[in-house]
C-alpha cells in the first residue's frame, strides 16, 4: 500500500521535521502519515508547576511547547537547522488531577480504581516551532478525548496490574494494549488516546503549509 | 508481558473456543485478550435480504448468527464437537443504508464523499452457540460506535483512495490504518470500529461463565 499523495504532505518531504518525541507509538503513527522526518527526544524537564496552570491543558499545552523549544534551541545551538519542530505531551486527568505513570503496582492499582464507572478526560497537546523573519514561530493546539471505564471488579484490576502493562502508562492503562477491555466508550479522537491527535495534526499541517508558514 | 489471569478466562483455557472469522484484526484483537482459540471461517452466504429488517442491528444480528450456527453445525456435523463458537459481523451504517466493501476505486470515492462532515454508525455483533441440554444455545448482542468524519476535500479523498486502502473495507476506510487522518472524533468503543467490542465480550463471556453455561 503506498503513503497519502498530498501536497502538504509532498512538501513536507523536502524539509527538515524533527519530532522531539522518544514514544515509539507516536513515531509510528506520524509514520503511517507518510511523513518523513527525525526523532530527537526532548530533554525538557517535564517537571511545571501544576498547581500555577488554572486548566489542566494550559499545563499539557506548555509542556509540549516547552519540549518543542528545548530541541528547536538546542539543534539551533549545533549548527543544525530545522524546518519543523513537533512537540508532543499527554495527560490524564479526573476531577482536575493530572495522572502520571504510576511506577508501582500499588499506584497503579489506586489509579485503576478511581478511574473505573467513571469517565476522565485524556489531553494531548501538540506544539509547533519553526523558523520566521529571523526568529521563530510557535503554535499549539490541545485535543481532548473523553474515555468511560466500564464497572471493572477489584480481582480484574488487580489480574491486570499484574500483567506488568500500566505501571509506565500515564493514568496506569493502555487502550492500544491488554486495557481495551476496561474501556466502555470513549468520545474524541482515539489517536488521541494513544499520544498524538492524527486528525486534527493532519489539518494543523495542512493549513501550516497552505499558508506558507513553513 | 503476560496475559489476563481472571477466573473466566483460565476456565476458556480448557474449553475448545471456535472463533468463525477470518479477520486477522478480529484474531489479534482476541488473542491479545489471552484466550486460546481455533479460527474457522463460517461459510454462511452473508446475503441475507436487507430490506426485510427494520433496523440494520436486526441484519448485522442475523448475520452473525448465521456465521456462529454454520460453524457450530459443520463442526458437529464433521463430530468435531466444540464448548464455544464465536460468530461476527460488523457494518457501516448512514442514513439506514448499509455501505459493504466498496471493490473498485469509484466506489470507494463516492462511499467517502457521502461520510465526509457527517456522523454515521458501525455496528459489530457477536454471537455465541454452545452445547446445553443435548442441543444448542444462542445468544447474540450488538454493539454501536458513531464516527464523524472531519471535512475533507475531493482532492485528499481521491489520494486516500489512490493509497488502495479503502478497497476491502466496509465503508471504504479503515480507521486503524492510514484513514486516522479522516475520523475527527468516535462515541463509543474503538475496538468496535475494528470489528470486535473488546469490553462486551470480556464482559459477555464473564456472564457466560459465572452462569456455568459453558
Amino acid at each position: 500500500m503506498s503513503s497519502l499523495n498530498v501536497p502538504h504532505l509532498q512538501r513536507l518531504k523536502s524539509k527538515r521535521v524533527v519530532l522531539a518525541s522518544a514514544s515509539p507509538r507516536r513515531r509510528e503513527i506520524i509514520r503511517n502519515l507518510g511523513l518523513n522526518f527525525d526523532v530527537v527526544p526532548s530533554l525538557f524537564p517535564e517537571n511545571l508547576d501544576k498547581s500555577t496552570f488554572r486548566e489542566p491543558s494550559g499545563y499539557v499545552s506548555e509542556t509540549s511547547k516547552g519540549k518543542a523549544l528545548e530541541v528547536y534551541q538546542r539543534l539551533k545551538d549545533e549548527n543544525c537547522p530545522v524546518d519543523l519542530v513537533i512537540g508532543l505531551d499527554t495527560i490524564v486527568v479526573i476531577d482536575d488531577r493530572i495522572l502520571e505513570k504510576p511506577g508501582t503496582p500499588e499506584n497503579a492499582l489506586a489509579m485503576l480504581k478511581s478511574l473505573r464507572g467513571r469517565i476522565h478526560s485524556v489531553y494531548t497537546a501538540v506544539t509547533f516551532v519553526y523558523p520566521h523573519e529571523g526568529g521563530s514561530k510557535v503554535r499549539s493546539f490541545v485535543e481532548e478525548t473523553q474515555v468511560e471505564f466500564a464497572n471493572i471488579s477489584d480481582q480484574v484490576l488487580q489480574a491486570y496490574v499484574d500483567t506488568g502493562e500500566p505501571l509506565d502508562k500515564a493514568g496506569g492503562y493502555g487502550y492500544q494494549g491488554l486495557a481495551s477491555f476496561l474501556i466502555k466508550k470513549i468520545n474524541g479522537d482515539y489517536w488521541n488516546v494513544v499520544g498524538l491527535p492524527t486528525c486534527r495534526l493532519f489539518q494543523e499541517l495542512e493549513t501550516l503549509c497552505e499558508a506558507n508558514e513553513i
